[in-house]
């Protein structure tokens, strides 16, 4: 960038930086294809300078918790702050967000609207979008906003939705969001001061209390399984904080990760072998798991715990207690370290996840299996693996996520490869009810897909959206749709 | 209407009607200024003619269940569907949708998804925008629609939320809508064919079993009892299916509309009066009621009931029984009858509704009663009611209704003063920090207030979603904003 170019630039006031760390880490996403490229081949192109608003020399990050109403149980909160940061800033006053995607460690406020974001506790705190009460963006042509707090409002089509979803495209960086909090024993509860507290009461009532981990073996991950236990927890109304359902390779896999290795080290804490092999008949190839987490008053886990316990043993699962549930819990955490480490084992490995109705889910797990080997044949690739977990459950559907990875050796296009066997599973997904995506959004690799999934007069009214709230195309990057116009 | 039009429009091959009955229906709609110029005025404008979509002398209301999707507890409804019909049919098979506004003998599904409805039983069932899976609709620039049925997406902007809301202005009646539905033992089980049933398990349980209505009186509809109580239960996740709380004044009008008039007549079936106001020091002339429907598994609804009435207690509330609560659920059904029957006896009545966070709802109840009050005074009117009631619960906040009624003999222009009041009354609750509705919508009767509720960038939007769908403004219904363009 020429001297001239920048002097103009610092002139503007905003914060301007030509650091090389800086344009490094703004070089590039998180995706498979970037990550690689970054170890393996380097980045393509790399910006010349990174500009910030706020004022020259002070680069404001927009990630400030700005009140937290007690009354109302509500926070404002600037969207570029990181979901561990929201999380301890709301713990260390005795709060929760409650939303806790496997991503929360990295992931934004922001991203998290933008993205239509699911947590892993969304049964007991809701979405993105049910936590969300109101929602300020800037746009190109002004603040789109609604002024009033009331808890659900009827006035009009619901623009929240169309901030939700709108994957960075009319953003900027001074959104704002209310979202919901939720007062929480796990973190210890605020030492506040002695002015007034109206709605004190209210806070001063235990709320969600973690009491625990729970994981449920079953024989196998069937149609009969999700029919008789899994599908069964949203219709009756008492699912857990956090239910998910791994396949064998998953279970097996996880297994694997822990420090001595072994299907049944820490099973034998409990359990014995013979016991589930022998007397209860199950496959160590076979069997899969559920791993439960329950929050709240522990007076009523107790009661939820013994109703699940009760639905799940009438099929056959056997209850494995709260230290293999913690395990299966934080593998999903693990999962996104291991796929930057897998790269030096010469492995590349990815996620993709989508949303299907009931009917249709262990359909759309097989096929997808079977396409991805039928691939991999096709693609010369010899070591690989597949496996799914449900990892959201709803009354009308749920949540299914792959992990996929494959040894790149002798591969002359690795990442090649890889898309090759993504984008056929994505149709493989499509054809069999799936969704385009749960929570992970559109994107660009997935945009192909997208006019299809929103039908042509869909097209048009994103476009015509977006020309409305960005006419310059400022935010010009290239999710949803290639070219917005 | 000359009968060469009639001749030309009767050869497009869709239903055309010229009979008075079918065209005065269609001259108005249901709010008092319709239906007071109809009893008492006469209506200053008559369609000629009517058409309906559908082959000529067939007129397709487009009303019917298409199908039921057992697996998935879903089915696919034409919106021209009545809700009394909607249920009377699920019933039959087994089902519910659990959708029960108060309008629900005469509202209908499109009318509900058109103005983001919310059901009494909303806790249990969720609101339209809970219920709604999937929705088609037939806009003057072809079909909306996300031919996914997965129970959550993230695919760019959510449309059906645009949908939703849109009050009638890009709306056709060939509109479809996926909506959740409940199994329920209130209406006899299916009695199927012997055919394949995948998912039968899980259509066995027991789902939602009505367990009764139950009463609650407290000593004053204060901010304490909100506090304490009422917006204690969202937060607690231990609502019943529905909880509402009825100020003094509703209290008494509900005990009057007995068929032997009196506040302890049927009260002394379960308490003594003395017990009440002497002992428990109630004043008659002070004490709200709240009241409860519980649904569910009934060893469910036991332990719930006690949670709540041991948060009850706390604070002072009485439970009162079941009868009352039955009665307290009914009079809002019967409310809207009364509205049409009272013109009879020169009283306007109407109710208006509003939702608001928690630490504001007793500063706008207490409010909007004084405003309402003075204008009274203003226009001369002597004899008049405002009452209100909170109706739906939320983390965040609740939502009110009131009830303003007065008698209009006397007054010149008994509509005029009654437009005059209600808008006061909404300029109150916005000041208040009220919205502008939380399920009737915008329409016209509201459209004064639409901009400031979304912004300017937010009517430009609509404006610009308007143009895109309805360029020629063919669904010129005038509501939300009068002029699109």
């Amino acid at each position: 960038m020429s001297p001239k170019v920048l002097s103009l630039l610092e002139a503007t006031n905003v914060s301007v930086s030509t650091q090389g760390e800086d344009r490094l880490i703004r070089a590039h996403g998180q995706t498979l294809y970037e990550v690689f490229s970054l170890r393996q081949t380097g980045l393509k192109r790399i910006p010349d300078v990174v500009v910030w608003p706020g004022e020259f020399g002070i680069s404001k990050r927009r990630n400030s918790i700005l009140w937290l109403d007690e009354d109302n149980l509500v926070a404002c909160i600037e969207a570029g702050i990181i979901g561990q940061d929201l999380e301890r800033e709301l713990n260390s006053r005795g709060y929760t967000s409650g939303h806790e995607p496997d991503s929360y460690e990295f992931s934004s406020l922001g991203g998290w609207v933008a993205t239509r974001a699911s947590g892993m506790k969304k049964n007991l705190y809701g979405n993105i979008e049910d936590l969300l009460v109101q929602v300020t963006m800037v746009t190109a042509r002004g603040t789109l906003e609604r002024p009033c707090r009331g808890p659900r409002v009827s006035s009009g089509p619901d623009f929240n939705h169309v901030i939700l979803g709108s994957e960075g495209k009319p953003f900027n960086p001074s959104l704002l969001c209310v979202v919901l909090c939720c007062l929480s024993v796990a973190c210890g509860r605020y030492q506040g001061t002695n002015s007034y507290k109206p709605f004190s009461n209210r806070n001063q009532l235990i709320r969600f209390f973690p009491v625990g981990n729970q994981l449920v073996l079953s024989h196998l991950f069937s149609r009969a399984l999700l029919t008789s236990f899994i599908s069964l927890l949203p219709a009756q109304r008492c699912q857990p904080s956090s239910i998910r359902l791994m396949d064998n390779a998953q279970f097996k896999f996880g297994q694997s990760l822990r420090p001595v290795p072994g299907y049944f080290g820490l099973l034998l804490d409990g359990l014995k072998r013979i016991y589930i092999t022998k007397i209860k008949g199950f496959s160590v190839d076979e069997m899969c798991v559920t791993t439960l987490l329950f929050e709240g008053d522990p007076e009523d886990v107790k009661k939820n715990q013994a109703k699940i316990y009760s639905i799940a043993l009438k099929f056959g699962g056997i209850p494995a207690g709260e230290t293999n549930g913690m395990r299966g819990y934080m593998l999903t955490f693990v999962i996104a370290y291991i796929r930057d480490l897998a790269l030096d084992y010469h492995i590349l490995a990815e996620s993709f996840e989508t949303s299907v109705p009931w009917d249709k889910a262990i359909l759309l797990c097989t096929n997808v299996k079977q396409r991805v080997a039928r691939e991999c044949k096709v693609m010369n690739v010899e070591h690989y693996l597949i496996s799914c977990r449900v990892t959201q459950t709803y009354d009308a559907g749920c949540c299914i996520y792959f992990y996929f990875g494959y040894n790149f050796m002798g591969q002359k296009d690795p990442i090649g490869s890889y898309d090759y066997i993504e984008h056929c599973a994505r149709d493989e997904i499509i054809a069999c009810g799936g969704s385009i995506s749960h929570h992970h959004g559109v994107g660009k690799l997935r945009s192909h897909w997208y006019p299809k999934q929103v039908s042509s007069v869909g097209v048009e009214l994103y476009q015509s959206t977006k020309r409305q709230l960005d006419p310059k195309n400022v935010f010009a990057n290239g999710n949803l749709l290639r070219s917005h116009l």
